[in-house]
């Protein structure tokens, strides 16, 4: 990746927090954004996940890439969730490259990067860490806790870690745990990126250099998974790109070639391969009934927060019935959970793009969420 | 790949092929491989055309690879496709690394290698050019022509180009044309091989190596694609590899990690990396309707042959509704033309492994085909 991150909003955590892996880490960077304002009775405050290649750059336009936040589409002022009344919080992961610790940044033993010596960190890991952010802003219960794919299994960690932090809970096109499809997916990008020589076993940001050609198949695997079949053959079918006919080379003769080469080129640009590395495997690794003896049930006992799951229809990466499984779970538990299914062909990037009954959804689920808080407040 | 293929059996096609590219061809080697006996009255000839990465050797042990036949649950002594009853044929596509032409042969211009220098071909071409094969063995019309996967595209070619060398055909997990998730998924694979430092745009065999590296990325995609999600579940879930927890690295610790991993540093001893971007091209390519001015019904007007189209319900990569696509031509065109779903949730791999309903349903068609195409005969 190209880009600077020194300019952007970092809270240093300094409290220790002990990883699943066993390792413990203190005084690391915690960089993140917010949008809106928190208002007096501290009723208005949404905790947004990120999914895999996301940052906490959720609205108007991201200050380091100069694109519009991942989330425009459903957070900023007058959206589903609407920064005029909410404020919108968002951190980079641990283990990502937009100023968290992560493995392109500094390791003092060695004056450089840290490479594969950074800790193999879990979802778990991602969310006790954002804990500090909550701290430092003040904010002793969130009105919700949302996102989409990786973030919606952070939403879901966070409740089963801190139970008494949220009021309510989105969980958007995720699953309680990765399916062994995902894990191939993602072992897929692992693989394009090791097989890079450029790679060198993690250590190429010591030469300054990326493995750019594997980190762009491994980006051309997930948007290949992030549409549906269905989506792709409205979107592309058989057109071709710019010419008459087959050019009978190996050139990116259909548009969807075209597409992917496009879409693999320009991620390198704006991401760490390292990073995709280890955020792949905090989600092959995630599993919420691993600390509860397998037990969801047991995962989500006493759960106060009031959830609503949203799946999409084409999602075939976390598909509908991998999203019923947490409504189950949710109710078998007593939890208070309703459940959404969205019509649409655009796969699992149905939460990204404008989606409206998906948008609709939301806002209505938060809006109301936000006057029963309220009241709880008030009384 | 580190197989000798001088032994095998092999025709030299004499007649000029003018390729869909424009080229011509002549005086190349085509490899085969019979099962059987062709019987006095000629009737019992099938011609299995094989898929992306098979070739020749359907049944028994493949002399080469000294492992079994890729079709051996389907075809040998009293199998579906009994070889006691029935002349099995099968050929080595153009373009494949299994004795017939293709990128690992020598150019003589050049005296090394065709690499990229090999035209790029289509499934048309690799069906005209086994025309001369029929020839050779004396058989004027086949009993059936069938194959799965990309030898369903072949089989359902044969019937346009040659409408009149077969009584019948049996295209099993196919479709008309490759939609864009199909390209999608095999451009990945393409990428992944030039992505690879040792490719060298094709001239690698110069140097005698391979890019085993994206080679093997390249056929991790294909197991992904081959199994549904659910089969995958089923088969590895989220099972540990041989260890009783979480390792932190990033070994393969899960089974379907390893399992990939195998088929992929497995794949590259046996396989030939341009081969594969010349097949998955060709497949790319596939539409039947092209030379019939976009008209499925102009490609199938006039036929003859009696169709058993054939589908796996968990096949992702060819859908029932992309062969029922197949079956509504037919039917358009007026073709005698019957369908069978096979519920299964072993993906696409299911015409592959033993999936006794599909062998049953095989089975059936072929002996009762066998019967009236004897009857014609006779009259």
């Amino acid at each position: 990746m190209n880009y600077k991150t020194e300019n952007i909003k970092t809270i240093n955590v300094s409290k220790p927090l002990k990883l699943d892996c066993g390792q413990t880490i203190k005084d690391f960077p915690l960089a993140y954004e917010t949008y809106g304002k928190l208002n007096e009775l501290k009723d208005n405050a949404i905790l947004v996940f990120h999914a895999l290649t996301g940052d906490q750059f959720v609205s108007g336009i991201n200050p380091v890439t100069n694109k519009e936040g991942w989330w425009v589409t459903a957070v900023g002022p007058g959206k589903a969730i609407d920064t005029d009344k909410y404020f919108v919080i968002c951190a980079n992961v641990i283990g990502g490259c937009m100023g968290s610790w992560g493995p392109k940044e500094i390791d003092k033993k060695t004056n450089e990067p840290y490479g594969l010596n950074f800790p193999v960190i879990t979802i778990r890991d991602m969310v006790k860490a954002q804990e500090a952010l909550l701290n430092h802003l003040g904010i002793e219960k969130l009105l919700c806790a949302t996102g989409g794919s990786m973030g919606g299994m952070q939403s879901l960690e966070f409740c089963t870690i801190f139970p008494n932090r949220t009021f309510s809970a989105v969980p958007i096109a995720c699953s309680t745990s990765h399916s062994a499809q995902n894990i191939a997916l993602n072992e897929l990008a692992r693989q394009a990126i090791m097989a890079d020589p450029v790679w060198e076993k993690g250590k190429y940001l010591i030469k300054n250099v990326q493995p750019k050609n594997g980190l762009a198949v491994a980006r051309m695997v997930g948007h290949i998974s992030y549409l549906s079949e269905k989506g792709m053959q409205e979107k592309f079918g058989r057109k071709l790109q710019e010419k008459a006919d087959y050019e009978f080379s190996f050139d990116a003769d259909f548009q969807v070639e075209s597409y992917l080469r496009h879409q693999g080129s320009a991620f390198v640009e704006r991401f760490d391969a390292n990073s995709i590395l280890y955020i792949t495997r905090a989600m092959d690794y995630f599993d919420l009934s691993k600390h509860f003896k397998g037990s969801l049930t047991q995962a989500f006992k006493n759960q106060k927060a009031k959830f609503l799951v949203i799946s999409f229809s084409s999602d075939w990466l976390y598909t509908t019935k991998e999203n019923k499984d947490i409504v189950i779970a949710l109710n078998a538990s007593g939890a208070d959970v309703s459940f959404s299914e969205i019509k649409t062909d655009k796969g699992h990037d149905s939460f990204l793009v404008d989606e409206p009954e998906f948008l609709k959804t939301l806002k209505g689920f938060i809006d109301s969420m936000h006057i029963k808080f309220k009241n709880e407040k008030r009384i």
